[in-house]
């Protein structure tokens, strides 16, 4: 991420908002995300501004409890949707690595050219296969409708957990009713993503997958006792609870301070 | 609005939400809406939960100021950006045959063919003059760089009063330090915008400018020292003092209740 790759001057007080944003931006002219997907990131702009533009305290409990889970999983996968392939593709491909998860595409508005240019990104960064994909995404998730509902009968189907980055309420709500673990990653600690998710990290995947896959490394060599100790000494409500106050604290700070909340346009 | 102009069910729970988001959609396909406007829009529909999606009362007595000094202004002007146009163009139309406004493109990215497309949609809808197209903007906001310091000297140049509706942080200053009144429409009570303006309405554009028209229509036959003292007597500090106050509460709230701010994808 160079500075004459995005032409930001890296001097810019929202240098790092620019970026992603200009990463979105590239990923929508190239065909990975949709018109809709520029407009959930703007909504996760604002919660992010909310919380402080940084990783919070109760964020990293998730994101350990979430290594952990990772770790323990029998069959994972991690979805990916195009603001996910645009944002984070390199990790993904990593983190995949790391815990032995099958990567699948998962789109909202599903479309075979989306589901095809997404897997060759993915591919670019060294993903060896990327399940959802055309004829694979044969299987079909009960209780949904319309395309949303397709899914890999090698992955999403059969998973025991699965990573939800960035995804619908509806989706989160029917992954659950089939009985998988869930751990979301989400800024609207109040959506229903984040309320149905087993781990709800609510931070920006920018910022959550570098530190999610650094956290495996830490705990990729422990006994699988301690990490089922991790999980079970995890509380998500709290987890939630806490990122809520953080968010209510930060704009009352900044009321109080005659603050001004700078959003780039 | 029809239900068939859409195709979005009216008994949706976020059936408004959908609507607007789709106007822009269009307004994007149609070339009057960047992909930059999208994202600013996104981070509007997170405020506008945050605020509860209705026009709270503070936001109604910001309009009814608002509505006093574009009465009393001598050379009122509405700027008008690519999501204004595609979100409110009969409105910002009505208004300024209403107050004798004359409209102003003002394009944070600005193109030509922006210009004309958003001149034309707004021709269409009733406006006889529109100002700051091409060779128009020809006068130049001393302090800003680039394209978007642009003016008319027919219009923002001259003018003592200029309403602008989702409006960049830096221009808003920058027409501030120039001597002009400012009345802004932003959902974000802490922006830069909001806080340089003398006068800010946090509220959807789309639910603030039927009511800043009817508001209009209300006090146009009052008599001037009316207007003068509904402007002496307001205090746009508190009000936005009361808007950050009410998106706290609401916060609050939805923790306490344990609901879910359900945000479309």
């Amino acid at each position: 991420m160079e500075l004459d790759e995005f032409e930001i001057p890296k001097t810019h007080p929202r240098y790092w908002s620019l970026v992603i944003r200009e990463k979105l931006v590239r990923g929508f002219r190239k065909g990975i995300v949709v018109p809709q997907g520029l407009i959930a990131h703007g909504r996760g702009e604002c919660f992010d501004y909310l919380i402080g533009e940084r990783t919070q305290e109760p964020a990293l409990e998730a994101i350990r409890a979430a290594a952990a889970a990772l770790l323990l999983a029998e069959r994972p996968v991690i979805s990916v949707n195009g603001n996910v392939a645009a944002l984070v593709p390199k990790e993904v491909v990593e983190l995949s690595r790391l815990v032995n998860a099958k990567i699948e595409v998962n789109l909202f508005y599903r479309s075979k050219e989306r589901e095809y240019l997404i897997a060759e990104l993915l591919k670019s960064y060294g993903a060896s296969e990327v399940l959802g994909v055309g004829e694979d995404a044969s299987a079909v998730i009960p209780e949904l409708m319309s395309e949303r509902r397709r899914v890999s009968p090698r992955g999403i189907l059969i998973a025991d957990t699965v990573l939800i980055p960035l995804e619908d309420g509806d989706r989160a709500e029917a992954l659950k009713k089939m009985g998988k673990f869930i751990i979301a990653i989400d800024l609207n600690p109040l959506s229903r993503t984040a309320r149905v998710a087993d781990i709800t990290i609510v931070d920006n995947i920018v910022r959550a997958m570098p530190k999610l896959i650094e956290e495996v490394r830490n705990l990729k060599k422990c006994p699988r006792e301690h990490l089922k100790s991790i999980l079970q000494n995890y509380d998500n409500d709290a987890v939630l609870r806490k990122m809520l106050q953080i968010i209510v604290r930060n704009l009352e700070e900044l009321a109080r301070r005659g603050v001004t909340i700078s959003l780039p346009k």
